[in-house]
């Protein structure tokens, strides 16, 4: 039998394929004196044509594979390669210190590194700083002769190991060869684990130890249902979970069948099933997987990737093109949630020991109506081109809400005055995250137009339990009858009120989870564009009536997360 | 009129004397090329013996007012001055870098406190790098004819000015001088602002800007009460003040007439008033203040003050000491709660993004399970002397609190085994602290005797706002109804059971939250023992039908913490 691996399930489906270790080698060495500066001279420039030469080819397969764009940073590289400074500076250091041509290359490149990181102020200089680290390494893995990975390059079916991929190692990967992956690190809600399920590769995160047991070359087979991986496995396996692989592609491809359909319950009950994206680019998934709107856009995007605050105009632009590209399905945006452990380089927040619980989303908003202010305008002008809403994130308190609303109604006046054009009734909602906001909803929702509980906030902040810490990663408890109890108070809040309640955390797209949600009378699930027809497919199986029975008991009768598992268990089999 | 400083009410009373300036001077050097090494040396040695002739006046002053053992660190600073190694190297170092005696010093204690803390498993070590550095600053106010501040020389009434005030600053006051304090930094539960209240001092914290807009001499009047200080002035108000601290003494001189008085209200309601502490000297408080019980011990102070872990033996002598103390009053210990912002130099935790979302408490002593046995077998051998119960802090689940449970009678039916004499009915409760766990207070209550509601930690989940966070402080709302719906679930959840519920964080000794508290049911109130007397005079003039009302008000028809302090202040004017 083949040694197995267990890791935290990340995205579903079946691959099968050799290993491909995404792990950086060991470049250390040593100083040493040398004689013969020429010498060292000769060994860095074959290095240095090395490193081009493997550059051109990344750069051409990458402008092949992924487009012009991710390619570019290679031509960046390669120009670093040939900077006259750059390299008469390394040379001077091998002939002057008489240090080979690892210490003198590290030397140097350190120097640059260090001026340019120390312009905190200069997005541009700290991005050179990356790239002539990148280079560095290339060059120095020639010196030493060792094989730096490089993804661009792969060119047949693999299955990536790594302790962790960034999000520069998935703009890299060729989905074509790339058939799944396994991480050492990460959660359900890690990135790597996100960009799985968009991806649609099969994936396991958070196995603690892919990287060591598993060599270069190896065969893997990914069951990123279960969250197993298979090292070397024999005959019966593969034959196993090719079949498992065949099965799983055909409830997909059935799947696909319910694209157009509306989601009903098997009592024909219907509910939103709606979709959360990062970036307009995102529409075309959320469109492909059929879902009936967007439940989150996380107006992050737009902070996060630019070098400077995102001006009114530029917002305006990226909030119009998905709410046209949603066709007048709604579209509701959530205001910048930056702080905590979203940092922007041009926006300096202080310094903090616990920034999930400092300054953060709409406390930012409220500080900096500056920022709010411009961001409400660009919303507001979006809103004339299709059917857009506007929810507030870490609302704690009915204060909060009322001043951040009253804001959004102030800039609404202004614009009605001034002639602008904006859309007929936007609603504005708040996100359901902190404890304190759920035990009072019943007042917020005398002032709001819907709620989106966000799980991962929810139930960190309600388990006291840092969802990105191992060590009290048992605590990440969604189905903990506290949880629902607090889920349950914010929808009977809503509908008393005659307003609606949207769930836009992992937990929505949970197949356990479902059935309850279903049954405490939640109005839309948005979920990861991938997970909609799956979702959709399970809805249809389910009794409204009877999920409300099951609801009712995991909310009064059980007393912890795995008496509500087993509840679910028996109810839908 | 005075120029009005404003800061957070730390402890009440009203101070009016000179300003001394506990702040440190500028202390900083250029570097210097000296001709004259022979003159440098006389410097330095002119400078080290004013710093021992300052030190045998300080530990001799130490020694009257604040005892022998406060006064030895003087003496270790004095022999420190004395080596001849450490003198020997600042002298070389002089003549063969030609520096000035400044330069040289900081080169040479710099070495030394480096190597000292490099030793990171050794806590002696560590501290000889403290000392090194507190007599280097000494030394170097001394070359440079700077004077430093020795709280320990005070003998005067001042009141001190400080940026904030560290247990060894508190240590060395002479509360005979010492009439009040204010800082520029703090909150009500900072270290500082419990210092006062123990020491009962009057005191204002969180001033922003004490120590520039005082400067020494000046004539300053603390208010306690309200967090107001005026600096130097007029005769009309020093003469309000001065009868505002009569009325004050005059008003504690009554409460003071309570302390053998049982807590009662207005209408024969009795309640248990309770004293919380952090080491078995505080004992002597309590019973001075009339407390009724002890509602926490603290058993953190036996971990922290160590330099290895507490033996069972160590603990049992605590436990035993003050469970002695109270001479059959109830005494509940919480178990370890380290982690969060409280470190052991001897265990090690994991670095952590969020302490506070961390491994922390029962986290740990779930986890570190050799830890927690000890703790309560020692727990379990105090219990013979008097009337102890146990509780767990940071119970988030039924699992936790069943699993805690089970190692605690596993080790105890082990000693009932073997013999060894225990308490009978010693009760087993748990913390309230975490939102999630409150939301099952009806299924926890079928497993505890007792409930105690922290109120700092709860308070700072459920508003998801860290308590030390400047920036989110205005989150720290302990009358907001979703707070009190919270505690009022606890209180309910346990009468059902026949259980009961007490409340040991700062909202228990809170004059406006005590009488929602008496309307909610809650059954025993522990707080600073300096607050008790207060407290109980308050309660006996409060009717518990009435504070009924007025909390039901609170859970149900106040929207915001504004609206509950109206309410209070409407209802008790």
């Amino acid at each position: 039998m083949a040694k197995q691996l267990k890791g935290i399930a990340a995205s579903d489906g079946v691959a099968i394929a050799k290993a491909y270790m995404l792990v950086d080698p060991d470049l250390s060495f040593d100083k040493k004196t040398i004689d013969n500066p020429d010498a060292e001279i000769k060994r860095l420039h074959d290095a240095l044509d090395a490193s081009k030469a493997e550059l051109e080819l990344i750069k051409s397969k990458a402008a092949k594979s992924l487009g012009e764009e991710e390619a570019e940073v290679f031509e960046a590289h390669i120009t670093i390669l040939s900077d006259p400074e750059l390299i008469g500076n390394i040379e001077d250091k091998i002939k002057n210190d008489s240090v080979n041509a690892e210490q003198a290359l590290k030397d140097v490149t350190d120097g640059f590194i260090e001026t340019f990181e120390a312009m905190t102020d200069n997005q541009y200089m700290q991005e050179r700083a990356g790239d002539i680290r990148d280079v560095t390494k290339r060059v120095l893995s020639h010196l030493l002769g060792v094989k730096l990975p490089n993804p661009a390059l792969i060119d047949s079916e693999v299955v990536i190991v790594a302790h962790d991929l960034t999000p520069s190692d998935t703009a890299q990967l060729d989905r074509k060869y790339v058939k799944g992956f396994i991480t050492d690190i990460g959660g359900r809600t890690s990135h790597s684990a996100i960009m799985s399920r968009t991806l649609e590769i099969p994936a396991i995160v958070g196995s603690e130890k892919a990287t060591t047991d598993i060599e270069a070359g190896d065969t893997v087979i990914i069951d990123g249902m279960h969250g197993l991986a298979l090292v070397n496995p024999d005959a019966d396996e593969v034959a196993k979970y090719e079949k498992m692989e065949k099965d799983f592609l055909a409830q997909k491809a059935e799947w696909e069948k319910l694209r157009d359909e509306k989601t009903l319950s098997k009592d024909g009950v219907h509910f939103d099933l709606a979709a959360n994206i990062g970036t307009p680019d995102d529409i075309k998934g959320v469109v492909d997987n059929g879902a009936e709107a967007v439940g989150l856009f996380r107006s992050e995007f737009l902070y996060m990737d630019a070098s400077e605050l995102p001006s009114e105009d530029d917002q305006f632009e990226a909030y119009k093109k998905v709410v046209e590209g949603m066709k007048g399905k709604q579209v509701v945006v959530r205001t910048m949630d930056i702080g905590g452990d979203k940092q922007l380089p041009y926006l300096p927040l202080p310094e903090e020991m616990n920034p999930f619980l400092g300054y953060r989303a709409i406390r930012i908003s409220l500080d900096r109506t500056d920022l709010f202010r411009t961001q409400l305008r660009a919303l507001l002008r979006a809103s004339a081109y299709g059917k857009l809403a506007i929810m507030f994130p870490m609302i704690a308190t009915v204060a909060e809400f009322k001043k951040a609303k009253a804001i959004y109604e102030d800039e609404k006046q202004k614009m009605v005055k001034a002639g602008t054009k904006i859309g007929d009734g936007i609603q504005v909602g708040m996100m359901m995250e902190i404890p304190a906001a759920a035990m009072i909803a019943d007042k917020l929702a005398k002032y709001v137009d819907f709620f989106s509980i966000g799980t991962n906030d929810l139930i960190q902040y309600s388990f006291a339990a840092d969802r990105g810490n191992e060590k009290v990663s048992y605590l990440y408890q969604p189905y903990n009858p506290s949880l629902l109890r607090l889920i349950k108070n914010t929808i009977d809040a809503s509908h008393k009120e005659g307003k609606w309640t949207g769930m836009c955390g992992e937990m929505a797209g949970d197949q356990t989870a479902v059935p309850i949600l279903m049954g405490l009378g939640l109005d839309e699930f948005s979920m990861s564009a991938t997970s909609v027809l799956k979702t959709r497919s399970l809805m249809k199986r389910l009794d409204t009536k009877e999920m409300k029975k099951l609801a009712e008991k995991a909310v009064t009768e059980a007393e912890t997360n795995d008496d509500v598992i087993k509840l679910v268990n028996d109810a839908i089999k």
